[in-house]
């Protein structure tokens, strides 16, 4: 086990009715001024904005709104939104929305205090050292784990880049986690919510160091807590504890509980950013059509274990053969995701071979997967696994 | 799921090689004056001490020590330590040692801003609002999580009590956890450690809240990892993995990850406590002698699915019977703390069935586990499974 800095100050309150009683008692430590940030409306259709609206209105808020705020955040978004905040006195954040909403306002808070561009902040370098403007999430999407970290993720179409940030003063200071706000989250969300909190957790477990059996077992407990809630939120989109399991998990798979200790970068992360970058498809549904082909691809007597671990532990499955049970838990991940009705191929969410070459280069160029990988990987490895995503697949 | 909220804002520096550049740099945002507490002097004996003493000299800072901190840390002890904190001005609390050292240590902050007795402050309510002195930990033993959560346990020996006190200014700011500080633990102290980390899953697994798939299946995971340590650690003291892995556990075990969601008192702990306050033994030998007695008095038709869940996460256990399978994973529990050499009877522990009636009035008495317990359990539920414990068993 490696080195590692844990430290998550982010007061999460867990629960349905929460916000009445708590949202303006939180709010009011910081000012009264609020950036109100949201993204296509559907707070709109289900209640949730007028709630919060409501309650600000009697609270005596002044509410700026940054709305629109796009599924792969941009950054034009982000510049508007610091404008808004210089222009208007901003005294704290009030994200609302899935992890696009929350990475903007993370970026939008650190702009604030920044004399350089924010696409600079981005581009220069992953670790902002600065301040930012204090961030208060409402999560309306089990996903990205954005309301209990310090990272975010923002696209620049114009350069076709999707890069990552994080600093300590982006980290949420309250994050508001209620279950039924996400039990209109269509099942096509759902189901790429619940494929990106996998591919969080397949992320860091499989990796090269060594000794971290903490961060492995709770790591193959959250990925059984997803794949058990999963299917029940697709069927039930109003089961409480479904939900509930989903959204703690979406939190604890990326606050560092899984990754710390261990050292290397993440490969399907790397080669899905560059999809959504130049494709601008829907995260999560690139990383669970990447996933098991990229499994299949680095699967070797070298990392055989680890997948037979993974797909006993995981998956339940029993076999003694180490190479067959590996395909077997290949194999599960694949037809988890399909069960899903997640489209499993590149061709059917429209991308085809024409960018696979220029969208590798970028993604050895924009990481260190050549290198930090668990199964390092260059240009050529990555774009075979894209072109293994082109139609159906079979691992057994 | 129940709502809850998880706010554990202590900055844990996981690791080795990281006081000689980070302590003073720690202790110095609270001031010089430091209150250093340890207990019986184990940390003179493998070096830590020296090497803390000589950084915080370094560093100028002025030393007031509070040694002698005892197993079961005693409020007369507390008391000494606030009058120190008093009278020397005190800036932040420096607890280097185990479990017992860190709730001396936030008794002890919390002590010092109160004008109640500290006893009045334990004894009076679990929750404490107050404010407290800043705790900074170096932590020497695995067990009992008290480096990363906000409560204590103090013992009476006056009053034959043992009680627990908490409140959010006790949390520790920032804790080293360093595996290597725990090569020189002797097996005996580094199996009841383990014990205790495993009974602080247990106790929150083995509960009747429904769906809460995250809590329980990290909690296996959790479990594993102490199950598959533990051993190596007793046959090979300085494996530094087997160290890390048990460090890390202890503090995920009881930072209200594997509770947090879940109603309902402890039943093991509230029974253990007793003997601790009457006996003043080991409280995870206590634990562990405990513990798969009072797993086989509460199995039942009612419990039976929760407890073959056990045995098959945990222990792996492939067995249809479901009763049975209960049982297997009983007798696994028991016969894992039995091969890492705890005594698995009251006797061996020259716990004989004297004050079993008194002791278990006053466990009732103290704890909610009449009305709140997994299963609940009165006074003679009590002293049934004091009396299970005389002996050695067999449950399959």
């Amino acid at each position: 086990m490696d080195n590692f800095r844990f430290y998550v100050p982010t007061d999460i309150r867990f629960g349905k009715d929460r916000l009445t009683t708590e949202l303006t008692d939180v709010l009011n430590v910081y000012g009264k001024n609020v950036l109100l940030v949201y993204g296509g409306g559907s707070i709109k259709r289900n209640g949730l904005y007028d709630q919060v609206i409501g309650l600000l209105g009697q609270n005596k808020n002044k509410v700026v709104e940054l709305s629109g705020v796009e599924p792969n955040p941009r950054i034009e978004t982000v510049c508007h939104g610091v404008a808004l905040c210089r222009e208007h006195d901003v005294d704290v954040i009030l994200a609302v929305g899935g992890g696009s909403t929350i990475d903007c306002a993370k970026v939008v808070a650190a702009g604030f205090y920044s004399e350089e561009d924010p696409w600079t902040v981005i581009a220069g370098r992953k670790g902002f050292q600065g301040d930012a403007l204090p961030i208060v999430t409402i999560l309306t999407l089990a996903a990205t784990g954005s309301e209990m970290n310090a990272g975010a993720v923002i696209t620049n179409l114009a350069t076709n880049q999707k890069l990552g940030v994080g600093g300590p003063a982006m980290m949420p200071k309250v994050s508001f986690l209620d279950p039924t706000t996400t039990f209109t989250v269509p099942a096509y969300q759902t189901a790429a919510g619940s494929a990106d909190i996998l591919s969080h957790l397949f992320e860091s477990y499989f990796n090269v160091t060594e000794g971290t059996n903490v961060q492995d077992f709770v790591s193959e407990g959250l990925m059984r807590a997803v794949i058990k809630n999963c299917p029940i939120a697709l069927v039930t989109p109003d089961d409480y504890d479904a939900r509930a399991n989903l959204m703690w998990s979406s939190s604890l798979a990326l606050n560092g509980l899984t990754r710390n200790g261990k050292h290397g970068v993440w490969s399907c992360h790397a080669m899905e950013h560059e999809l959504s970058a130049f494709y601008d498809i829907t995260h999560g549904i690139g990383l669970a059509i990447l996933t098991p082909r990229w499994m299949n691809y680095v699967l070797s007597e070298q990392t055989v274990a680890k997948f037979a671990q993974f797909a006993h532990n995981v998956w339940g499955i029993v076999e003694k053969d180490p190479m067959l049970a590996a395909k077997k838990g290949i194999q599960a991940t694949y037809d988890f995701f399909k069960a899903c009705d997640i489209p499993m191929t590149l061709l059917a969410v429209g991308i085809d071979e024409e960018k696979f070459e220029e969208m590798a280069k970028q993604a050895v160029a924009h990481s260190t997967i050549k290198t930090d990988a668990f199964v390092p990987l260059t240009e050529s490895d990555v774009e075979a696994i894209y072109r293994d995503c082109l139609t159906e697949s079979s691992f057994v």
